[in-house]
């Protein structure tokens, strides 16, 4: 549950990240920057800022912006009525985000879960992204990531999006948020 | 056919308009972005400098430069073995792009044809693109561009993109640039 003062604030933020990154938007795009604040009440620590470009049924193109030390929380992308789970390439555009996915876990990673929230992050092998750098994601792969101290800017290019068939493991998660009137 | 120098110095031309675009590349991908001259010896004319990002079997990515009015000669994604030809969406980044699609032809069009391919160019409905604007092509859908007079940098989002398959209405167009040692 978020207060829709609080979604403004919050898409203030992410809109003068994305300019200090150069990144355009429409003034119909700023105003409508999707805060997934994911029913945890804490947007600062657990959440992300999305600009959706475009999703057809072909493929996808997003902005992600995360705060300073913001985690998007574990999860993965199942196959959906016969359609393979949606793959995805996140590429870095300012600032650093650290990426984790299943494999051997990296010793002394840079990010730790939110406090609280340690035992819903089952994957620890890390992937450092700088601006300029991208990895991709397979299908159905349980990931989670965290921005660095100065928050991040990072593009998602993938097949087609059904963010509502997002499988969290924390199951206290809800992905579309609730936004009360203030 | 292009000379391997000139193929470097438009390399270092449009990493610079990425550069001003505040679009960081690795060295790697400095190092090799794709100089489509497409074969008829115009490249500051006629001609597309690419970075793919990522092009798997499900979606892909690429940053689009053009110099100061050069046009992306008229061409189409057709379908190829069963598979319905590229979506694509062109989204401006930075400069100005004169993107035309079939349809009604736009009265006092923007642009011209590069002098001396006007047969090649049949398509004259105008899609004016100005930073943070993006507009999506359909499959096999003829279509042409070309870049203001600062040039442009573009971000491309796509179903899979098999280059080699588009079809030119300029029977002279050869895709795959012939680099020719100096």
């Amino acid at each position: 549950m978020i207060k829709r003062s609080e979604v403004r604030k919050a898409q203030q933020r992410a809109a003068r990240m994305l300019d200090e990154a150069g990144i355009v938007l429409t003034p119909e795009e700023r105003d409508t920057i999707e805060v997934a604040e994911v029913g945890l009440g804490e947007l600062e620590k657990t959440g992300l800022e999305l600009v959706v470009y475009v999703n057809t049924d072909r493929y996808c193109a997003k902005e992600l912006v995360l705060f300073p030390r913001q985690t998007c929380p574990e999860h993965r992308h199942p196959t959906v009525a016969g359609e393979p789970g949606k793959m995805e390439t996140f590429r870095c555009r300012t600032g650093k985000v650290w990426l984790y996915v299943e494999g051997d876990p990296t010793p002394g990673p840079a990010c730790k879960p939110p406090a609280g929230s340690e035992n819903y992050y089952t994957v620890f092998h890390q992937i450092a992204l700088d601006p300029g750098e991208q990895y991709t994601i397979a299908q159905d792969t349980l990931h989670w990531f965290q921005a660095g101290d100065e928050g991040a800017v990072v593009s998602e290019f993938s097949s087609t999006s059904r963010d509502e068939s997002d499988i969290f493991t924390d199951p206290r998660i809800e992905r579309t948020p609730r936004i009360v009137e203030d």
